[in-house]
């Protein structure tokens, strides 16, 4: 597929900021395409160590590709933008930084693992000798700039969207994002090869790859948050041979969630004889965090999905 | 399939209690059959209306079938249950009671919607004129005697399991629960046709039913909650179209996770034209809360799921 616009690695920027100069303008209808960098800027390499993560340049982490003005958007509207196309690398990085994390209280040091796979063929990537993780890349951080002034970290994510690390914003799928300036100022980064729901350990398969995309705008539509529309099914990737769901109960979901998550990093860490950071690192990258129930008064239940086939 | 045992209807309590007496003892290995009753006890009918639930007598809700005593259970072992058949009435109820469910605030009047559904198809369902719910029946309720001496709600889940109303608890399904009492004492209940994740209105399609299990004891294993094995994909039945996404983001779960249903009502009663507290009730019955990020210091995104194929 050919775009019209290419927006490259160096046009880059590190905190969302609606006084930014916008690296290109496009019109409605456009489509562009962005070569994205991995979350560490280039940082890290497939032959990097833990001790690396230890020198990483936090100023130069998180690089959002952008900002892009589009023509004619103003607050209150909805920008659309269509994913329509991933072309990944072919290798990636999953680490634990101290401190990050859902268990970071119980995985106090830091680790690195680093990946290949196939890029065209996107096969089931190995990690070590026996686990092998279905992929599908997206993108971590899709987001437009918020109407408030000043620099605002690329860590969390916004109601204009941002770091939300929604694993099917995919090939295919539509986001639509609330406007709050004028021109939108669209950003994108943080590109994974695969993740699952929750981002557990706070990394997913961090990958660089290009992204294309296409922009339209839906005026004066108000939106409270993001919302998408999948065009088809989201985990048929991985689910063929169903899911082990270790689970949290209690009154508190974010300790219903943490329960959960410890309780597949000791299943897979046992039974598949790993290092529990390992299987830590695994459930980042393809378990799945879901709210089975959150009504039966005082106690909710959170799920931890992780597939069976990545050891099958 | 034919069973050993059988549990009739009137086999039935209404909290948990270590101290009661079990209507059955069973042998590891062994299967049976119970006769589940709705959620209101046989108090709701197919003709009922939003009037019968202010009428509902709470002390004969949330029946359970049980408790069962299981031979040479002790704490600290494992009891595991295979769900071996559902049988469905071929008729639910669906209702909205003011006070409970997610969005109690925004919802505060009665209502009730019922169900005809085919037992054996399992077409989907209709609701209304145009939405057709997938079905996929499940206990909501399956669990043993905590520890803990006296009458117990039946409300909340435990470690124990209990009214956990994980969706995936369906045909095939092992679960695996603590043992905290001598014999176990298990009990199962809350039969549901379909619910999504999270049941957010309070209440799923709420359906007697017959449910076969078999019991197996893993002595002596410690268990921190119950887990469970599915033996194979769990949305196939309502994802091959895709879904609608709407989020909450936020550094609350429980706040993102409302502002995420709420957006979901509001596009559902929007573009099909039907009242909030449909749109509500059909969330509750077909979508799925899933977190997709708990990570990003200090927001999370929450994002809830509604399969497009209802509509479609």
């Amino acid at each position: 597929m050919s775009h019209r616009h290419t927006i490259h690695s160096c046009q880059r920027h590190y905190g969302w900021n609606n006084a930014q100069q916008a690296v290109l303008r496009v019109a409605p209808g456009d489509s562009a395409e962005f070569d994205v960098a991995d979350a560490s800027g280039g940082q890290l390499r497939v032959d990097s160590s833990a001790a690396d993560l230890g020198r990483l340049d936090f100023a130069s982490v998180n690089p959002l590709s952008g900002p892009i003005a589009v023509d004619g958007a103003a607050p209150g509207d909805v920008l659309k933008v269509t994913l329509l196309e991933f072309t990944p690398s072919g290798w990636g990085w999953t680490a634990n930084i101290p401190g990050f994390g859902l268990l970071a209280d119980q995985f106090g040091e830091a680790a690195l693992r680093t990946w290949r796979y196939e890029p065209r063929s996107l096969a089931p990537a190995f990690f070590g000798a026996h686990a092998r993780v279905p992929l599908k890349p997206f993108a971590g951080t899709i987001g437009v700039a918020p109407a408030e002034p000043g620099v605002h970290s690329v860590v969390p994510p916004r109601r204009v969207g941002g770091n939300m690390d929604v694993r099917d914003l995919s090939t295919g799928t539509e986001l639509l994002l609330p406007v709050e300036v004028p021109d939108a100022l669209f950003s994108i980064g943080d590109t994974h090869a695969a993740q699952g729901d929750g981002e557990v350990c706070g990394t997913a398969i961090e990958s660089p790859m290009k992204v294309a995309v296409r922009f339209e705008l839906i005026k004066r539509q108000p939106l409270a948050y993001p919302r998408f529309t999948t065009n088809g099914p989201v985990t048929r990737h991985l689910d063929g041979r169903g899911y082990e769901v270790t689970m949290g109960i209690g009154p508190d979901l974010m300790q219903a969630a943490r329960a959960a998550v410890s309780g597949m990093v000791d299943l897979i860490a046992g039974r598949h004889g790993i290092a529990p950071i390992d299987a830590y690192l695994l459930c980042s990258v393809c378990g799945d965090l879901r709210i089975s129930e959150i009504v039966d008064l005082p106690n909710w239940t959170v799920s931890f999905y992780f597939p069976r086939t990545v050891f099958d």
